[in-house]
């Protein structure tokens, strides 16, 4: 497996999705470092490049020892209009540059011990929402590329973008690299924040020159699949052809709104009733393999273990396990010693695929409704309207309207 | 407040809790490091100090961040029988001694980052359960003591008992030493496995020297604060003195039997929906304080943020927040300058204190009814007969009566 | 009022919904019967008409106090060809005919007590099932007809149709009468088992013939309302004119398969979980109501109280309250003299609009899957192939291909 | 069958239990008179036996056809002190004597059609609650017990009391009749509301008088027989022999507090998750045969369906099944013939034994925390002092230190 694993590394993102691999993704950072204590819930920025390398450090480690293909840099929110938004909480300045080539060396340094590529990502940005020119958007992306570019990443993301006309500026300006391309956006089956329907979406960007194309955040893994799979089809339709890419929530969320999970009651701090576990992954896997998805990974909530899941399950097309399930029994084989009998009853696929994990917590029900114009008919269809083109136009709308 | 924290540093535990001080533990490295990848569930040992000390290190200093003013040298389970039991998962031969010192030199590394102590943990062993004599139990007690007065640990902590009988064990080698013992068991209110209530186990504990008492793992917050007060009771009955201890599951588990979480259908691959959130936690950090509990920690499932949220509740009474709290709002207040104002309703106390999260999963229930004997009526009286001295009888006895 | 209601009575159906009057249906009897002992589940024929005429008055009686407008003859299942296949755990044999007429004569005499009108009602027989043809099926629902001919009903109803075909002839029969017809089917928002959505089933079953049309049975009233909001669209498409109607369960079913309820593992011993409450009907009623639907009743599960719920609901829009009334205050307020001050505090709308009553099951999930094809993708797409024109056939198709 | 009915018929109360016969009740008149819309919950007054005799008739006749051995006369709350706290919304002034004759003629003209007999019933007065003394609150009974003796009555019931002085009080004025007594509080496992505990109750009654004794109402049946297990533990200690009686709520409340389910949240409107299938009722039959319970019905929210469930899981040892168990089949085969094969799969035991039955109620949670001081522990403290002799005195405790 070393042997196999030495020879294919560096290969680049699109020789190995074209050649059929499947490309396991990484997990959310700015979650599992808010609960290590490195970010902040809110503004989600990731200064902790500089002021704690370490921790950064230690979290792409575990994701590669999991199973990822791909470090992304942490460059979340990164771009210099948002760093600015953090206020004060930061103690000494530290400058975008800095941020995003912190991000990048680390991220080099980790994938450089084992089979992994570096993707350095841009993602919405304040100044689009302020509805800031293309000119301007367009450089607030040119300025992280600028960094990327001299790191050397191996490949390009765009991600998290709620506008598919955002994310199109994002991927041209990524594309004058020459490098690949990805882009994936935060929304569900009902499209785009200005209702642009995921297929058309799909459509924009790889015509934008997205090679890979897909959703990441907002929804959880079955939403997700379900979005990808229009992605899909209305690529199919435009006789178009792109990788697909899914990194969805690691949280239950069937009652989102159109705007997903930042609109449900415990968002941020009260998810974890929500948390998947590593069988509902194993399940994810599996759906986004069946539906064609080759590059596989997660976003917020998604921790190493969520990763190894993916590459458990698909191992038998991949051929091989991940270095973390050496510390791992295959569906709770590591269980089968244990002194208890019914506890070694829990050694096997049939109990944990079938098991409905109880909450613990029989005073809370089991869904919420969302806060927002998230449900709001009418806040939607003003949102639809494509006159209002950004979000604070659509909120001045909506605070004129009472809703 | 970094003054402060200066000279408090090396004080010793009991300086500290004579003093009134609220000393904070941390959380639970064998589930953390699962979830990283580096702990193999089942078998539940800590050779990852050998294997891969930098990830240990990593959690130590997230803990300590987040608050903690203990760093307990991972050593679950690190007796030699029970490391025996490992079987051939592990790649190479490490030994206990190897694992034991390791655990010793990382926390201590990370120890003199700031102002925590060093403490050296037993917990139960195989030997016990299989009815091994006092002496060959206290040998294996032994062999890890000289570890830690080699490595001088500041104190020490016999944790994680079913048994009193072991515990007192355990107490009395540790007491050999002269440094300060505490000693939690695993319990609930129901008692010890073979039926010693709480209070009487917490009097034993402390006639055989220690000089901290309480509940560790096992149970949620409100169980296991429960079985505190009994202990409580139990002490004052016996006009004995003693601090008070708790490092509970950060697991809601309202619906164990009385062997704790191991006997409900989700231990321990399907827990997720149970987790408990940081509101939760500052919940149980107040009811403890207020019982009078001032050594407050946790077990499995408590991750750095939840120590956080320990340190943030009792902030007024200690005086100064923990470093990690740089990149934490107080109740949420870094949500107050998010873009959407449904989200910056969220900025307050009262919204999280009410908050019932929903668990996402409507399929699944609230409850789960344990397995095993934990709930049969029969084994349970069984198991209170005082003839049958070891888990081994009981389930002997158990079988054949095909409870 | 009791001058107004006499003054009213004896005005047509179609009287009264022309002149924009909401008329109030009642509820279900082969549910409400079976609870009390005089009606089988499964088979769910109504010979308790001739066997305990006593109880079927008593309950027309108390849906007339609630405020029924119309009571429906209990013929529910009626047909000959349904009533054979009763086998013989009815004493003696009782005659189609006299099953019927019994009906009639019960529902006529509590209708003279009060301003209701007498509904006579057929609904789908085995024969169309088994797809025998349309002259026979016609035939069964001719002999039903005759009576109520005999007997002078106010006016017809074709109720409980899974495919618009069957329901199309039925009106087409009724329609001989020169009465009156009414046509609700129970299906839901995807449409009859043929895959003939709401919209078209509407249309054609005023262009059979039908003055009223609507839903009744199978699904909840959210779904129900949803269902009759598509038949309201196809019409106005249609350019066609008539009355819309709804007779709901009483049970939440929001995880209903396009078949209904009976596919849910619940049906139908283990529903109670799921009955709606008085506030549950209000909030249908007004949405109803808000809808355009002025003939607003309910069907299996809702009991007298909650045609009162309805009653009360519209008292606004219809200037008086439901005899039964009498004995139940306007959202709780009959609580206000409670010697409990914590009671005392429910006697208010506020509090029973927004009580989420919980289930007192904590081992119990909040939603299930549907057995059966009504989940099977496959076995749908079966089903909406025209093809197969009967239930039997997809049947066959179905075990045939082995969903 | 009919024949061995009509030789039982007549042997009195106990007689029949002397034998070890199970002597079956009837279920709640209250809450089912009030849905089909003849009581007015808050009151709950039984003035419809005057109002509406043949609303009354039909019920006692469902729950005779259901299996009542026992037809309890509807005089619920119908003291003269209550009646006229009912205020005005009984149009004409209806004496309390004549709404006690007519409870009495109507359950012995519905008693004469089966094999039950009549019993009249006394509950719990507001004198005593406002601290009348003994002798008034006597002389309350005594008017009803004039009534019952007139149109004599097989035997007596003192039912529905929390305190009991004041069912010891209402035991020895029945008992002045000569006629056997059955008395039973409306407690659980924590004892009647002036601390007194279940076992001690039971004493005190049997010690006045009682010759069955036992519970009823504001508990679910678990609750209830852990209560009676409580009671006959309490005789068996002080050797006194009675027999013993439970009729329990058809609602789930597993989260109630000492007071019942009137301080949870849902009471009385929104029940209807809570309301108990048929299987749970055959479970309590079960388990109230086992614990060596003889006389076995029911109270608020028994439907005669739940009483023709215990009937029918008791038909093995009486040896015959009730009249309405012709419109059932055991167990759920009345679906065996169901054209779906996954409903006809629904007939059989296992499957109805095991279903969790899933609410419909996604929004919903599974417990509540009782309102009032059933969960105060102060307030529960100054209950079980016993300076406070009444419930008033309580309050106005209560009120004094704010809880």
């Amino acid at each position: 497996q070393i042997q196999e694993i030495a020879t294919k590394a560096k290969e680049g993102i699109l020789e190995r999705l074209d050649a059929g691999e499947i490309v396991i993704g990484d997990g959310g950072f700015v979650f599992a470092l808010e609960k290590r204590g490195y970010v902040k819930a809110g503004p989600w920025t990731p200064e902790a490049t500089v002021e704690h390398p370490e921790a950064v450090r230690q979290l792409h480690r575990e994701f590669l020892r999991a199973g990822s293909n791909v470090l992304q840099t942490f460059t979340f929110y990164a771009s210099e209009d948002k760093l600015e938004n953090r206020g004060n909480y930061v103690a000494e300045k530290i400058s975008c540059q800095k941020v995003n080539e912190a991000a990048c060396d680390i991220a080099r340094e980790v994938a450089s011990e084992g089979d992994a590529l570096v993707a350095g990502g841009v993602s919405q940005t304040p100044s689009y929402l302020s509805c800031k020119d293309k000119a301007e958007v367009k450089a607030a992306f040119r300025k992280q590329l600028d960094v990327f570019m001299k790191k050397n990443v191996d490949f390009l993301i765009a991600e998290y973008f709620e506008h598919v006309e955002e994310a199109v500026w994002a991927v041209e300006v990524l594309k004058e690299s020459g490098k690949p391309v990805a882009a994936t956006m935060c929304i569900g089956p009902e499209g785009d924040m200005h209702g642009v329907p995921p297929g058309q979406c799909a459509v924009q960007l790889v015509k934008a020159g997205a090679s890979i194309v897909g959703v990441n955040c907002h929804f959880d893994p079955d939403t997700s699949l379900a979005t990808v799979k229009l992605m899909k089809e209305g690529l199919q339709a435009a006789k178009l052809k792109a990788h697909l890419m899914s990194q969805p929530l690691a949280f239950h969320t069937p009652d989102c709104g159109k705007q997903g999970f930042i609109d449900l009651p415990e968002f941020p701090f009260g998810l974890e009733p929500r948390i998947v576990t590593r069988w509902d992954i194993q399940k994810y896997a599996r759906k986004a393999y069946d539906l064609g998805i080759r590059y596989i990974g997660g976003c917020c909530g998604f921790e190493p273990y969520h990763i190894r899941a993916i590459a458990e399950e698909l191992a038998p097309e991949r051929g091989f396990l991940p270095e973390a399930s050496e510390k791992h029994g295959s569906w709770g084989d590591s269980l089968s010693m244990h002194t208890k009998p019914w506890v070694r009853a829990r050694a096997r696929k049939e109990y944990w695929e079938n098991l409905k994990p109880a909450s613990g917590r029989p005073y809370c029900p089991s869904m919420s409704k969302p806060d927002g114009w998230g449900v709001t008919k009418g806040a939607r269809e003003l949102m639809q309207q494509r006159e209002a083109t950004s979000e604070q136009q659509l909120k001045e709308l909506f605070q004129k309207q009472k809703f």
